[in-house]
């Protein structure tokens, strides 16, 4: 039955009569935040355990970034979320990437991302994002605060991530100075794409590697300086396997994008 | 690929070279909780909106039924898991059920259900289950505070789930007596499992109805009552297009059951 | 027995050996946030129905002013806890002001506020505001986000603020132009400090008036628009009681600022 | 001003003209409710730091208990509430009790105490409880979950208290036999009411030891069993310092009882 007989409406579900109510828009997807970067290094034969061929460890092993971002989103076909019900237009998250390479390319794979919405969470599974529900903090600098003032050297914040009640990532930075754009570490994501058959949970119904086609990319207000991380042991998530962990610096800015849909680069099976 | 070669593990993402973390276990999956159910009969036109073809209207038209329900849940793979971390095997939902049938045998479709926890968000993402977020709040009745009590000929409950900052559903039940499970309305969900292609808004990777398999039901201490629901306007859920409803009584009960999984009746596409 | 002979600190509940877990430090506190500020006119024999004696009813009868608030805040006693442990530092808050007249001076009796962490909920008890905790969503304005932009003429900005289950409050502002500091409403709380007697709930142990101790006022970046308020009925909060409401424009702000504690104006017996 | 002349009507604020929105009833509060206890014993000098004169180590030095509970609170003011609005009649908590003892007769002090809602932290603070918002996490045993099963000879149970993204307690139950109320420690709370002046955080406006008035008190369905429990360190919390314990077992049951109020023992001025 081809999408134009098929009555009901939505990029994901609920589809419904009027097509108001999927969790999850279809792309352009437009994103507004800030981001906090912290550039780490692991083992070599830590960080390859969580590269599953065909991608391939990248041109500097062991290398890793986390995230701790809050971000303002919205799509093409409710650009004006944020003011109707600015709930549904926001959300924080902590994302872990490990370097890798495909095909030469280097990029980086994400075996954990937090975030704290729903729709940001089916998102991420149909983006190849492995998003699971936590409560992540972040230290706000705020300008007119008499004791906490904006940014500026020697300024501080710190990120938390908690899920499931166990403290599971804490990171901070101390501003150092300003950065320009090209100190960032580019970064392009392999994303596993994923979606169990309901028949037979060895086969799984989606399994392919994507990238996400991104535009539009902006970044303003660069920080860098002195980082921190920590992963702690959890009963549930395996990220203290990715410890100990020497820093590299880390970032703040804010950034702007918009990303388009997706291209599968590899098909598992 | 075969899933042999490849060393990441997990029924769903996030996928780890332990398989400790997905965030939904493979089945089977084990269930036990407290079920109010609560139903109604709605506009045989409006009830139909909501039913895509090959489903047809039921032999009920207009039939639908809510549940509150509080669950626990463990798989086989963790069945240790609501000792080990309570949090991961529990989770409150509110169902909106619509009834229809498929090739001459009734059931129900599910056009709404709000949960409270990623996992279950997920796993009715993977059975065809349409899960958002939500808050559900439900009456517990007390048999040892003073002014509540237990069940009883009187007792009143009433369940309310609310998300994005709106109060979507709200329904109540009047206790008037016990009742056999033969009394029960027998429930089989037509689920519509969905996953969007990345390239393709309009070509989903995985679209097509299932059936969940079902085993080890057991009902128990069940009373029935008058039934009271409301579904409120929302900028966002089309649920109020199901109002108005006239009520055909409700239920209270306890319930466990085993789903090892499910069945591709049919596929778009 | 005098407090140095009372080994256990803190300045409010839990008092501990060493002092560090009371849920609220002593002031100085200090603040820094973004205000949306919503100015309103309702009847004068609704608002006056809030404003106990010895208030008396303001130069404007009937004026109020409604406060989505997101505030960064630390203690004298703990500067660096913004850093330390961010979520004990961050807390957003939906604030209702009627005004009214002390001995001639005219500020505001606040009826009601919702805020949504434990921190402020019981620092607003001492203080006298009467804090419940609820859900408070407010757009985020984002430069960098291509649909969404930064302040500018035209820009929306709206607050919701939803408790257990009922959305009680929602305003907006369409930003117009940018204003001065002068053009701000000047705001001077007149607060109910309450404790109750645990021998009598009829003679409350605390019942005065308070005003706060503020210095350090700064605001910045302040625009001026069109304000739309909706006072929403419940079964809890008497709000909907204050519509409807005329709207006299609205502003939206960063502000800094100290309280260095309060004075008692009345005391209730 | 005596009461009847204050227009405004409320236990606690809110205060408002119908008196329907205080977030506090006055009592009498009816309660019932599901509670685990962990029985420890600690060094005597670890816990006579936690007890402020006049009150004394009790009869067994360094004894302690943990609740887990999950209860179900209604007020005679509104002894519907449960129905009315279940989100405003149900809450978790966390509590922490030291052995001490008044003028020779034995009790417990509540150094800490965690819960998830605002009625039961602000009830709390006005009873003496040192009240603050956490996620309490409680397994619930499943008589019809074919993995969990009902209350029995070796269930197992675990209760897990966070709060501010930091695991603070841990403690669980295996049921090795049904008991009789005997057997069950016999509590009486030595409660600290405590409020501060707004002009002199020295001097707080109320600082009195009381008990609450009691009665009603019901328990049934009493398990027994080996018990195990864990302190967490924080950087706000000082519960670490009451670690190692020595278990005593602990027990399981149902729990129902009514406080009319409460009784101040001592002032402290």
């Amino acid at each position: 039955m081809a999408p134009k007989q098929f009555p009901l409406k939505g990029y994901t579900l609920p589809l419904t009569p009027k097509g108001q109510s999927s969790v999850v828009d279809p792309p352009p997807w437009y994103y507004g935040g800030e981001v906090m970067q912290l550039v780490f290094r692991t083992d070599e034969k830590r960080a390859k355990k969580f590269i599953p061929p065909p991608l391939e460890i990248g041109p500097e092993p062991g290398k890793g970034i986390v995230w701790f971002a809050e971000w303002v989103s919205v799509s093409e076909a409710n650009p004006d979320m944020a003011f109707l019900n600015p709930e549904r237009a926001m959300y924080r998250e902590c994302v872990i990437m490990i370097q890798c390479s495909f095909r030469g390319e280097p990029g980086y794979i994400v075996p954990y991302i937090w975030v704290d919405n729903d729709f940001t969470l089916i998102r991420g599974f149909v983006q190849g994002f492995p998003k699971k529900l936590g409560r992540i903090y972040q230290t706000k600098l705020s300008e007119l605060n008499p004791k906490i003032g904006g940014k500026r050297v020697g300024a501080k914040i710190k990120g938390i991530c908690e899920a499931h009640g166990e403290r599971l990532v804490e990171g901070s930075l101390l501003f150092t100075r300003q950065a320009s754009p090209s100190e960032l570490p580019p970064v392009r994501f392999y994303l596993m794409r994923h979606f169990p058959n309901i028949e037979d949970p060895a086969q799984p119904a989606v399994h392919e590697l994507a990238i996400s086609e991104v535009s539009q990319v902006r970044v303003a207000d660069i920080w860098t300086g002195d980082a921190d991380l920590k992963f702690f042991k959890s009963a549930v998530e395996e990220i203290a396997d990715l410890a100990p962990v020497e820093m590299q610096g880390g970032f703040f800015h804010s950034m702007g994008l918009t990303i388009n849909g997706g291209k599968v680069i590899h098909k598992y099976r």
